[in-house]
């Protein structure tokens, strides 16, 4: 059956940006809607009768089987060339519906974006009844997104650049300990450059959010480097 | 005549906070509906047919007179009990209309954020036709605001106190050229705290986006303290 009106929202959806960093690259989880080629993010409708960012909650729960990921709210997207009837009308065919021309899912649509950056080795995404398919790919190399997609994973990724070295974004991306080069790693791969790391490690540790623990033992000791996790106390104190 | 449902989206709608400084205070603009003693920051609904952008500028134009502000996105609000009927009825009351319980002003809201910095002393708001009035007042000593929108307002003052070491948050709070010591105060009264002038000037200079100027005269030509302005090159490069 297909969303009704009196369940959501009118005129106002939610998209998601969901990151995961695989150790050398950054991906993002992008669904493919059956019998439509249409890829797309994990988004939807909001429910009439919850707050926005528990049906934002629930939404990507049953778009991605992903469950108590922290979900950040990035920017709104309403530019009137965004409203295209045309792929939802294919989404629907995919899926055995014909939509009237006066079906309230063919309005303009002003969309709320969220991201989240998640341990790309813990989750395993599942598709729901309404997609093919849903896998992580690199963000230099996505399929043809749909309406302004391309544009929301563009400003998503702008944001984060900017909040990285106000916020601990490395925190859900890297296993719990980890070394000052992994660190780096992350925010080389985000920022798509290459950092010093002197200068790296003045700026992160200038932050004040990590706590160093016992060296990693490679096996050549003069060389361990220092094992480092975020600072819970520290960061829920800023 | 009320605004009809055919010109405007559903369910969605925006609120602005308009920030001016005295010199010594950080002000807002509030409106006071006619006969309904509500207080509210200037917002309305989106019209259909503009970009979401255009639809709040034309809003704002609107509702205060000013016209070709600078509006800054900062965050969308879709908590379940900010959805009151109560006063949109007061106010359409106020105005001599009674309206039906079906009537779509009366449905849930979701509303998005924006924020503006403005020359205190270069802008004349006017009312529209809506309201009795539109005043400038202290943030330390606001009317009680309706709905939720008292949490807009602290929600836009904690993204600017963020921002202001980010973005050059006071080129249009000050004159062209300024000293050290009024941009200090700017920081100051945003953030509710004094400064250390020495670790203020540090901050802002590594910041680079300031120009420096000839002395301001002051017949104390000694103490004399340079002028500076906001370096728009610099600011369009970042």
């Amino acid at each position: 059956m297909l969303p009704s009106k009196n369940k959501y929202l009118s005129n106002v959806s939610f998209d998601t940006v969901i990151f995961g960093f695989t150790g050398e690259e950054l991906k993002i989880l992008v669904l493919e809607y059956q019998n439509s080629g249409m890829f797309a993010l994990p988004g939807g409708y909001i429910r009439r009768d919850k707050n926005l960012l528990d049906a934002v909650k629930e939404g990507v729960k049953r778009r991605t089987g992903l469950n108590k990921i922290h979900l950040e709210q990035f920017h709104t997207f309403g530019m009137l060339k965004r409203s295209d009837p045309e792929p939802t009308k294919i989404i629907a065919r995919g899926l055995g519906y014909e939509l009237e021309e006066d079906n309230w899912m063919l309005d303009r649509f002003i969309t709320i974006g969220y991201y989240s950056l998640i341990n790309y080795n813990q989750v395993k995404p599942k598709p729901n009844k309404y997609s093919d398919s849903i896998n992580w790919y690199s963000i230099n190399n996505l399929p043809p997104l749909m309406m302004d997609h391309e544009k929301i994973v563009e400003k998503a990724l702008e944001v984060i650049r900017t909040d990285l070295l106000k916020k601990p974004i490395g925190i859900n991306l890297l296993p719990e300990k980890f070394t000052m080069k992994e660190l780096q790693k992350v925010h080389e791969t985000i920022l798509n450059k290459k950092l010093r790391r002197t200068t790296f490690q003045r700026k992160i540790l200038n932050m004040d959010i990590l706590k160093r623990h016992e060296k990693l033992f490679t096996g050549a000791a003069n060389k361990a480097p220092y094992l480092y996790s975020f600072d819970k106390d520290k960061i829920e104190n800023t």
